[in-house]
Formats: C-alpha cells, structure tokens, sequence
C-alpha cells in the first residue's frame, strides 16, 4: 500500500477510533419508536462525517421511515463508479443484563472494541466514510467515483429501500455495489463473499374447533391443531434432515469441486460444536457442515406456539396454532416457486380437522457472482495485500437483500467485503469488533479502489 | 317433591338468581396473583351466605393457597352424612376481546346466565348451598347430616387439598360425597355420572445451542429444537390417532358390552361437529366418538411454544422449545406409570442435537364406580321425579381429583351429579349456565338428600 496512505492512517488512528466512538454511542434502534430521534441523530452524525470528509453532496434524503445518508464524490466520468452499501441502524439491546459493559458506551478491551453496532454495521459504515476521507485528504482526489448510501432501517427489513431505489434509480447508478456487512472466516482470514443464500419467508396457520376446548370434555374426539401442527410441521424433513418437500431441490446448483474442496476444508465440526454448545451437529446428509451453510437450502422454523404458555397446566385443546418459517435458498432456487411448493406440500399433508391459512411474507432471490469476474480479482488483491494472506472466495448463509435490489434494477455487481467475524455477537449482548480487522480492512478497503480501475 | 319445598323455591327464584349474580360477580381466579384478594373475598361471601341459610361451624379454613370454606349441619348421627364439594375458583378470562359480555358483570338472556364460573363451578357450588338453606328454611330440619367442602383452588390443580383433607379427617368424614361439578347430556338430560378419567400432566422442555442462533449463519448446520420438537411431539400419535407410546394401553380396561352401546348411541358425529364447527373428527380408530372420550385415554398437547411469537418474521434458530402436555387416563391405568412411559418415550426418540427436560406435573387416578351401588341409584330416582326423565348413567372425560382423595382416604361413595352442559363454554370466553338447569337441578338436589337415606 501507498507509503503516503499508510502513514497518515497511523497518524489518524486515534482521531479516527474518537469519531466511531462518537457515532456508536448514538443509540440508533430502528425498531424502537422511542429511539426515533436517535435514529436521526445518527444520520446527521454521518451526514457531518462524510463532508468533513470531503464528500459532495451530503444530503439525508427522507423515506417513509428512517431516512436514507446519501454522499458523494463524482469528479472522473471515465473511471468505474462505486456505490458503498451500509446500514447506520442497530438492533435492540435486550437482555441488557447480559451486557458486561453498556451497549452505547462503546469500551476497547485488548484491540476489540464492544458496543451495539460495532461491528453489525456501524463499524464498518465508519470504515467506508474513512476510506474515501483518507484518500482524499492525502491524494485530493479518488481513483474512482464513488457514492454512498447509508440506510436506517436494515434491522427491520430494509422496508421502504426498494421505493427508494426507484425513485432515485438514477442517482444511484454504478458499476459496482461495495458492501460492508458480511465476515471474514476468522481473524485475519479475509474473505470476499460472492453468494448470499436467499430467502422465502412464510406464515402458517391452522384453525380447528371455534375456540379452545376442554381437553376432559373433547378430548380424543377432535382434531387439536397443536397435533395437527407438529404432524405438517414434521413432514417438511426427513428424519436423515433432508428437506421432505417434493421437487424443492429441482433448482438448486451444484457445488463445483474447487467450492465443495473450499466448504470441506473449512468445516471444523469440533470447534462449532464447543462454540454453540451443542452434542451434535445435524443437517443435510453428504454435505459438510460449511457446504450446508453457503450453498444448500434450508426450511427453519423461526417460530412456533400454540395453546397454553403459563406457569403449569391448563387443559386446553388449542383452537389455533401458528408457525414462522423462513427457508434460506440457493441459486438457482427461486423464492415465488419455493413459496408455491411449500404450499402445495402444506396443503397435501395437512391433517384431518382443521383447516390451513398461508401467507408468504418477506422473499429473496439467492446470489452467487461467477469467480472469475473483474472485481472479485481486485477485491481479492486487495484483501491479499492488507492482510498478507490470500483471501478466501467465501459464500454466505445469510440473505442481504439490498445486493439483489441492485443488481435487478441497476445490474451492479456487488463486490460484499466485511469485516466482521461470526463470533462477534452481533444481534445478541456483548456485540465487538477486532480493531486488528478494522484496521487491516480499512487498508484493503483503500487498496480495492486502486486496484478496481486495473480489473475492469 | 314436596309441595311446601317446591312453592318456597318458586317464590325465591329471583332472590336467590340475584344473590348468585352477587356471588359471580366477584373475579376470584385462583391462578392470577393479582386477584388475589378477590379470591379470598368469593370465600366469605359464600361463607356469609352459608351462615345466613342456616347452616353451621361456618369458617374459612385456611390452607398454604387460597382457603376451603367449612360448614355442616349435623344433627342426628342415625342419619347418613353427605359431604359436598365444589369449588369456587375460577379459570382466567383471556382472551377477554372474545367476550360479548362482561365475565363479571352476568347478565340472564333467554333464561341463560352468561358470566366467568356461571357453570364451572360457583353456579352449582351455589345450588348445593341452597338446596341446603331451601330444606331448612321450610322444614327446620334436613334428611341427612351434611358437611360443606368448598375449595378455592380447582382450577390451579387443587395443590393444597391433599394435605387439608389429611389434617382434616375427621371433620370430612362422611358416607357420600356429592359433587356438583360435572355436566349433563344435554338439556333436560340429566346424567349421573360414575366414572372419570385421571391425569397425568408434564411439561417437556428442549434445550439446543447456547442462545437463540442467526438462521442465515448456522441454518443447516446446528439443530433446530423446534424441529426437534415436532418430530417428539409427532412421534407420540400413530398416523390413525393411535397413542404410538409403547404399553401405554397395557392396563386399559375395556368397556362392557352395555357400556360400549351406551357409547355408541350417545355418539353423535354430525351434531358435534356442527357445534365445533369441524368438518372432521379424530380420533383414536374403532371405537365411536362417546367412548373414545369417556372411557379411552389420551396424549394431549395443550401448548407448545419456542422462537419468535411477533409479528412478520425473525430469522433466529431457537434454542429452547417447551410442549404442556397432559394425559388422560381411564381404569385401570395408573398416572404414575404412564409418566414413566412418557418419559421413556422422550428420551428414546429424542432427535440428535438437543437436551431433554421433563417435568411430572399434575395427577389424578382414574375413576369408576360399580354401577349398581345405592348412592347411584339415589341419584337416579332424584333425577328422574325432578327432569321427569330417566337420567343417563355416564362418565366424563374430565378429571375430579377430589373424588380420589376421598374415595382413597376416606372411602366415600362418591355421587357425581351435575347440571352444566359440554357447550357451555366454561374455560373459554362467554361462559353460560341454562337456568332451566339450575331450577331443576335444585330440585333434583333436595330430591337426592330425601333419596338417600331410602336406599342406603
């Protein structure tokens, strides 16, 4: 990396550490109507950061909720265009008693910093607005166009970027969509990810009896939908944890033999195992446990209940019974067909006595680049550079539904580049970010912009 | 009946509805702490009422829960003593916005009572202190000695009666126990019921990864206790409504030939669906749909409940799921060996990747009486001069613990004469009781008292 660049980043470091501080500290929790204002403060925070950075027109453009951080720096019409994806929002904190320091009061212990966001995405929205601060105060100028969106409300769907996208198609063409919000393997195991599982998300329910009934009165007479439930509900797997569904495997692509070798070399069973504190590892048969991750579906129960929840015993037979599902999809699974087969298999094993009520809810299509494209090569070189290993070309089990927005509309190609590492507690208490991987990453983020113009 | 009795029970019809109405008015859920006091205040007034209709050694005795109302009348030791039960707790309202009336406010429409305990029990707990306070208010005496057993904890699995009858003994001893807290056929069809199916209740809890787990990281790889638990749970029914759990109908005793026609007769498919509104029944095969709900056992999932419960979707893997489940038992099946068989099960076909919990929870044996005993064919004759009908000798799917406890400990003949229906709601929203049922119910019951000592 440039000697210039590199200095002034170790010049900066602290100055640059205070500022993420700051921003963490601004409790933006998109689903908490209370943490409104928050939310907006944290947009304007950023707003100010990009045009201290240097940044053009700085704008929060408003949607029909949290509103949209929009920035730029266009000053090169022959240079490829960067459009950098990020969200500013955070999850809730609860349980806060699980918290060994305060969510908002971010704490470096041992080069990692905690606190909510810090790494899921604040942190690494942070790194985007320093990547293109750093080059421009050192260089004056950037080897790209670049343009950024930051949105407020990723934790809770991203629900109105689609009609923000529409309506501002224009403004936010661009070559490549840079994304900072997926992991690395581990730490210092850079990963550029280049598949993203997809997503059909569903509701099921089933209505038997008009209401609960006396479980002395009727019981063995009528259907309870809580049978019902777990009879359709078990009739999705098989008992070997193959998806049961009829033709829900017709689309899925095979792995290649250099992804299957990749997926099998990765798999440690053993550490997973200690991590998540479990006996044994189930899944899919005749597929290692990272192959079952990035490249196969899945069809989980997010949610399920139905009857009596208190303290003891009622004696009920429950009326109604309610189950969350939400498949992860690989290419080339398509969400409106998996929703369609569920259906189908739904209604072909629903049980006697009571009836079926569907709703297909949030959906995305799975993702996967072909690894020979320009800017997976640049972004490798660049994550080979910072982090003086080769990177591994990683896929993902989870959805970023704002990569397939982008490519359908604009026909971006995403470049997905995070930082963040699994184990990081995002979504949970106690949520941190290795400062060795922010640094290390803030380095390749700069490389990659240099290192795109010479791919493409 | 008498004509004295019957002119007095005429001309104090509507003080005594409005001194129920009084009574049901208070919400005395035992299971809901905060009604605690409203608990405790059922208890006096119905002590008072006792008082004021003459009946003696009035007290509210109490025990480590809410306490047992205690009177007697007990004049003559030549005379059978009939001890009376009832409870005066109620279930909890939820869902309240279900309700077309106030629980606590009961209205009379149509000769119904709509209200919380108008049927289940205060309504006939009410009955048996009048059948009392109407004898001596017109004839300065009664048929038999009584005693007066009122608890407040039925509905919360009478946790504490057990040790009050021990401490108790002797104060309860008696020759009949009559039970006001089962149902009738249908309207005008009385019923004396001598059998009743047992209880065994337990709580089943699944344990998986350390914490709920980001489904689009670990899906596929890591077991789901859902989807464990749906596959335990569907593992305790054969597809034809069989229970799957291995000699869990060793000790079944099959039904007589008459019993059996009873059954078959009493059975009807088309008006107990059309009352569900079901357009199928289940159940376990080859036996009709009266006997397989008096006289045949039953695994019954009452609540089942993991993961996210809000609404749309969230795309976690759970990591505890817990199922209440409670079985009924008929003779001679015993409650302490099919929990045994229960655990055995679960433990046997727990799926891979999870930890299993259960917890025995609530029990009662099964009950049946010899169908030519004298205390029934009281009951018989009671019915019939007051229904003008031949009462049905039945059973009842549902359990009375108290009926065990005092068979066992005391070795009282138990009369199980009740006058609410199976449609009237009770553990479920808009609660009602046919006054046409309490008025000769009440008649019935004085008849029972002249009854007994005839065929004793």
């Amino acid at each position: 990396m440039d000697q210039q660049l590199n200095e002034y980043l170790q010049k900066n470091r602290d100055s640059y550490l205070k500022q993420m501080i700051d921003f963490l500290s601004i409790p933006s929790i998109s689903s908490d109507s209370t943490h409104r204002a928050d939310v907006r403060h944290a947009a304007d925070w950023l707003a100010n950061n990009l045009s201290d950075g240097g940044l053009e027109h700085v704008s929060i453009m408003e949607t029909e909720g949290h509103p949209v951080v929009y920035a730029d720096y266009l000053h090169d019409t022959s240079k490829p265009t960067v459009l950098c994806y990020g969200h500013y929002d955070v999850q809730p904190v609860d349980p806060i008693d699980k918290w060994t320091t305060d969510p908002f009061k971010p704490e470096i212990k041992d080069n990692i910093i905690y606190g909510r966001g810090t790494s899921d995405d604040k942190g690494q929205v942070f790194m985007l607005a320093k990547m293109a601060e750093t080059i421009l105060a050192v260089k004056g100028d950037l080897p790209v166009n670049i343009k950024f969106l930051f949105e407020g409300e990723e934790e809770i769907g991203s629900a109105h970027l689609d009609a923000f996208v529409d309506q501002h198609i224009d403004l936010l063409k661009a070559d490549v969509l840079l994304v900072s919000d997926t992991t690395m393997i581990g730490l210092n195991e850079p990963a550029v990810c280049y598949g993203l599982r997809g997503l059909c998300g569903l509701e099921v329910r089933l209505h038997g009896a008009k209401g609960d009934l006396h479980s002395g009165v009727y019981g063995g007479a009528v259907q309870n939908t809580l049978h019902a439930m777990v009879a359709l509900m078990a009739s999705l797997h098989e008992k070997s944890g193959k998806i049961a569904i009829e033709s829900f495997y017709d689309d899925v692509a095979p792995l290649s033999a250099d992804e299957k070798k990749t997926c099998d070399e990765l798999s440690n069973d053993t550490a997973l195992m200690q991590e998540l504190h479990v006996n044994a590892l189930v899944g899919e048969p005749d597929y290692s446990t990272v192959a079952r991750i990035w490249a196969r579906p899945t069809v989980e129960i997010n949610g399920l209940f139905g009857g009596f929840e208190g303290e003891g015993l009622k004696t009920v037979i429950p009326s109604t019974a309610t189950a969350k599902i939400t498949c992860r999809l690989v290419p080339d699974q398509d969400p409106a067909v998996i929703g369609a087969l569920m259906k189908r298999h739904l209604q072909k094993h629903l049980p006697a006595g009571v009836t079926l009520d569907v709703q297909l809810l949030d959906h995305a299509e799975p993702f996967a680049m072909p690894l020979n494209h320009p800017t997976l090569k640049a972004a490798g070189k660049a994550l080979k550079d910072a982090f003086e290993t080769e990177p591994i070309f990683s896929r993902q089990g989870g959805s970023v539904p704002i990569v397939n927005t982008f490519h359908n509309k604009l026909g971006t190609a995403p470049v997905l580049m995070g930082f963040g590492l699994d184990t990081e507690n995002f979504h949970a208490p106690n949520e941190h970010f290795h400062l060795a991987n922010y640094d290390r990453g803030l380095r390749a983020l700069i490389s990659f912009l240099y290192a795109l113009p010479e791919t493409m």
